[in-house]
């Protein structure tokens, strides 16, 4: 058995207003993700519309969270959240260098 | 729309030898967990034996899987390891709080 390990603070720098996305497994209707946001935030009036849950955890940084309906929602470094099928979010801002594990349930949709 | 917003690090202390598990998100055929293993192994020749693939994350401190055949690997912070179905193993020993994120895709079972 060949066992693979990997860091997920790895490789995470890039300039700012940039999005990094790095699959780190896709298997049986999931795919976990980093993301690596580097001061970046979705354009205003655009969102994101999944049809499946969407769990994302801060690992490092921060970020602020929009939900269509004017809710906003602080995640510092360790936050987790499960965020609904079609509740349309989008990022408004996040630090320097703010590192989410994204765990996308698309067995769901 | 409610947002519940948590932390990955809370109430993470316990008794040495102890591990807590906590079930974090349950949805689609996928559970995601976090575990805080204080100290902890399992018994020798006991095995984890998994139908599915189990994705593991060490969020902080650090471990050493075994796997059945001899292979030991070493986690430190940041690391992950997709275990896949039936590859047999066990902790062989964390740190003194060792906290670990980890999502079983059962829908593959």
């Amino acid at each position: 058995m060949v066992i693979r390990i990997v860091n997920v603070y790895r490789e995470t720098s890039g300039p700012a207003g940039n999005e990094d996305f790095l699959t780190l497994l896709e298997s049986g209707g999931v795919k976990i993700q980093r993301i690596v946001s580097h001061a970046s935030s979705t354009p205003e009036n655009e969102w994101y519309d999944q049809a499946y849950t969407e769990w994302v955890l801060v690992v490092r940084g921060h970020a602020v969270l929009e939900f269509d309906g004017g809710e906003r929602v602080e995640l510092n470094e360790g936050d987790y959240l499960a965020i609904p099928p079609h509740a349309r979010h989008r990022v408004d801002e996040t630090g320097p260098e703010t590192i989410w594990l994204v765990v996308h349930i698309t067995a769901e949709a």
